[in-house]
């Protein structure tokens, strides 16, 4: 059986998304949409779909499942619109920037029993994933901190600050997610500080670009988080695990693994760059788990309420940053 | 020009102030003092020094310096007694367990105008050290974020966890001064969060085991710390720090540098466990700078106000964990 | 302008540059041989391409380019056919067991003056790549010294050993090459060891499995080569370089870039075990230069020549070890 | 009981075990001698021991032990001195130039039945001795290969060069030493080749800067040196051994472990660049065993010889790369 895929969105990650359906044997994609015709044609020709209206697409007979990677604000009548029709939905985060709306979203897909799975791709990178798979092997023990940094190679454009939510919204969200994937108990109380050290004019705009959040559990459970929109040395994205009976951590993936030595010392290659690259095994792996969800009817992980819990936790982070004080959640 | 020392309190850290000192050539110890006299005269043993009682050491016109290492609740009346004889004094920290006892050392230490080195020894490791001088150097470029990572091998016995003044003050101690010493910049506000994940008996005691810290600065830079009271890998000690030009850390020390690799991977090594061993170097390091501060009259660091900001931060995280609040500093 | 394959041999290796072929925009296999027609059919549904016998692919008009990867036996007149045709050649290492059939083919080649590849895919991964690219930009100076770690994960079946040429012609001809490559001077004298350490069976084949080989050059530089047919901790592929100024080297790629640190120290993940997986890249990048050789008419290399200088050091090299006397080269 | 030692030689090396001595409990520097009288002055002074004569030394009745750090060519005549006395016997390495004098050495201490320890300190090293632990332990299963790489940061002048006997006598000897005491099997025939490549005078002095080495044993193990009088990035000294379930390999000491992560990429420290500073431990550990097995009558290794049998194999490897054969041994 092959799923058949409409792509709504042909932007960078759209394209993404497009190229590991080709690699894989169970989808194609059929049918592209996006609202710049030139894109979509692009991508057209790259996947063999044919170009159709997002509409059209939601309702086409020979479309099994959407894979929505248009801007954050169509996502709402993108999901309503693909649950009507009964299409199975691959949604990229956030699914949408008010909790309210995802809640609404979480119900239509409810009631529509269509299979959701939300683009936290970091959950399918083969580091954290077997990470993950060590901490439930009870490597380590019993869990007791999370501390996770998550650092851009540098800062988006001012404009690009402006309407991305803030940090904690576009970027720490995924921290977010990453937390509870690898602390499997929910967080109960959030403290978030932050500040505009990369750029004066990020904090100009209302943001920061550097910052850090403590989040503990019921039990008593520690998770440190820090981010920055800037980091010299490549894409930092580093996860360390304590337990009662040890540690685990995943260290950035470098461009090679020649190393030099001179004078000054030992030196490595920078971590890769790139988002794309750096993930790359992550996106693959991620959609082949949402085709293999539609076509064995197997709950997809993360689900919407892993959207929807995110997007809380990035909300009560932006309110503890402005108001200075912690948030139970 | 030798400097001549007393040395009061025989325990584990006078052997090893002892140690460093018969090593050194500046100096020698002249007299040792300990309430247990066996334990005094083991040190004078090894030492050449006589044992005295330490009121006799702080008039003794052939002592030119102290090195205190006593029970916490002796220092108090230890350094007015040297103070008031114009003895140079070296002294464990904490120096007390009370913030205004401290500011009662400095008043008259101050007043009498005697050289003080409090023993914060991890400043003179030489991984941090060497981390803090490249700071220095610029080689990062601006200071952005300070991560601290602290834990111990294992916790100790909780009658030793009753008495000790709780982990913020007993063990993060410590860390707050690396973190005041790495960041050159005063902190402003401070939350932490604790648990007690390791033994229930240390909640019992109403204390923690496992702690994070966010500090935050007037500029906005920021550090994080965490403590545990357990590692099964070694004594973990571990610093990172995040600059406007790239990152530097400063890593464990394995007991040797010697990989295994089988079907299981590559193994290296624990950390070292014991902190005498962790931190032998900088022991050494230490001590020599103390001799050398009383040698040539130049102003010893970490200096008693080390000992005291080191000490508020300390009960500003007690207080903070409590409530659950952030404090103001 | 889509170079056109025909594809001569559809089994493991067949199928790796089948798939490069299919991930590469410039080229498509038009048609696929095997003597096993069911290999072949299955490689043709994959690729799209027609089942045809290998004659008629090399006498055929809609074919740019055959690829070789038959066993190696059947070089011979494959390389003679397609040069006759004048089609451009791909050919998997070893070329020939007998170096003068190799030279019978150069100039058969060189005669048509067709393209031709050598199958040295190690040159193209990105580790080794870059590690040369160094050397070349003089990141450590003048060469000195070149040392070659390679280690199979297990030995092969003592059916293959036996038909294998032994482990030099097999095994090392990989690191003849690589030496060869990152050395940049002709070697003029060699002496191997070796034994059958891991299988007395491989003994009794009359083979080693565990080897080391010493290479120099006219200007006295060195070469270091090992091998064994066992390494429980992975596919151990190593390469340090020294030269003036400084050494490079290029480490295994790992699993994950997890590790876990208990009471028994610091581990990570074993070396990539499988060829396939350890060189997808090398693969893909060897087929992608390959195509673009064929499409702009610039030389490719590794070339016919440097199969024919591999498989002299591994005849020299199988003789030396036999005899137990250096060899001049 | 104290073990009364008399030091022959009172330069670098005398100092070295001086201070080891001195850092000891159960020995003390009782008389000290060197051709220089300034230098016997400061090691009195800073041992506490007296000056005397070396021949004086050798017939004092308070003298236990006498550690040789004197030119190699005076070795013969102390070691007879010392046997005839009765006296223990530390001496540096090499024992004597020629082979025929270490056997007569060899003798003499045998018929006076003195304990003898050769100074191979390497052996002592904290990584290596683990490393060798872990062998005899079957931590990686029966041994196949030992790949020895040694390398000085810099060259000595080559007025030192033309009287050290040549690189294999005076540098590898260490290797063949490390090489012996790891394999644990004796080697039956050895491959040399070296180059002046560091320093065209080296050559012209008729030694090499840059060597490689292969030997072998009965039963088909492979050992490999490598020896280079320059490295870049400090004194460059590493082990790796590979038996049937793993492999074992000692990296070098890095100068802290400080890591810097900048747009270049990830840079540690050198490796400790002075001997002393890198075999401090082994120095220590050295003397320590040294006075331990005269206090207790057990016999020392390295013993007379372990010095004589790397000696020979220095011989023969000189001879191997004048002449570009293997030689038996």
């Amino acid at each position: 059986m092959t799923i058949r895929i409409g792509l709504l969105g042909c932007g960078r990650i759209g394209q993404v998304h497009a190229l590991s359906i080709k690699a894989l044997d169970g989808a194609k994609v059929v049918a592209v949409a996006d609202a710049m015709p030139a894109a979509a044609e692009a991508l057209a020709a790259t996947t063999g779909g044919a170009v159709r209206d997002a509409t059209a697409i939601m309702g086409s007979d020979d479309i099994d499942a959407v894979v929505i990677g248009t801007p954050t604000d169509t996502h709402f009548d993108l999901i309503h619109g693909a649950a009507r029709y009964g299409k199975a939905i691959f949604c990229e985060k956030p699914i949408d920037m008010s909790v309210d709306n995802i809640r609404r979203c979480m119900d239509a897909v409810g009631a529509a029993g269509v299979p959701f799975m939300t683009g936290f791709n970091r959950r399918f990178d083969p580091n954290f994933a077997a990470l993950r798979a060590r901490i439930a092997a009870g490597d380590i023990g019993a869990l007791e901190l999370v501390a996770i940094t998550s650092r851009d190679p540098s800062p988006p454009p001012v404009s690009y600050i402006e309407r991305s939510g803030g940090l904690f919204r576009d970027m720490m969200i995924h921290d977010f997610d990453m937390a509870r994937f690898l602390m499997g108990e929910d967080f109960v109380r959030l403290h978030a500080v932050g500040s505009a050290l990369v750029d004066p004019a990020i904090g100009t705009a209302g943001d920061v670009d550097t910052a850090a959040v403590i989040l503990t559990t019921a039990t008593g459970r520690i998770c440190q988080i820090s981010n920055s929109r800037r980091a010299a040395y490549g894409y930092d994205q580093r996860v360390e695990v304590h337990g009662a009976e040890g540690m685990l951590r995943a260290e950035n993936q470098l461009e090679t693994t020649v190393e030099i030595a001179t004078e000054a010392g030992f030196r490595r290659d920078p971590a890769q760059h790139f988002f794309l690259e750096r993930y790359r095994a992550a996106y693959l792996a991620e959609m082949t788990r949402f085709i293999e969800a539609v076509a064995d009817g197997t709950p997809a992980e993360p689900d919407i309420n892993d959207g929807l819990q995110a997007q809380i936790l990035a909300d009560a982070a932006t309110r503890s940053r402005e108001t200075g004080d912690p948030v139970d959640l």
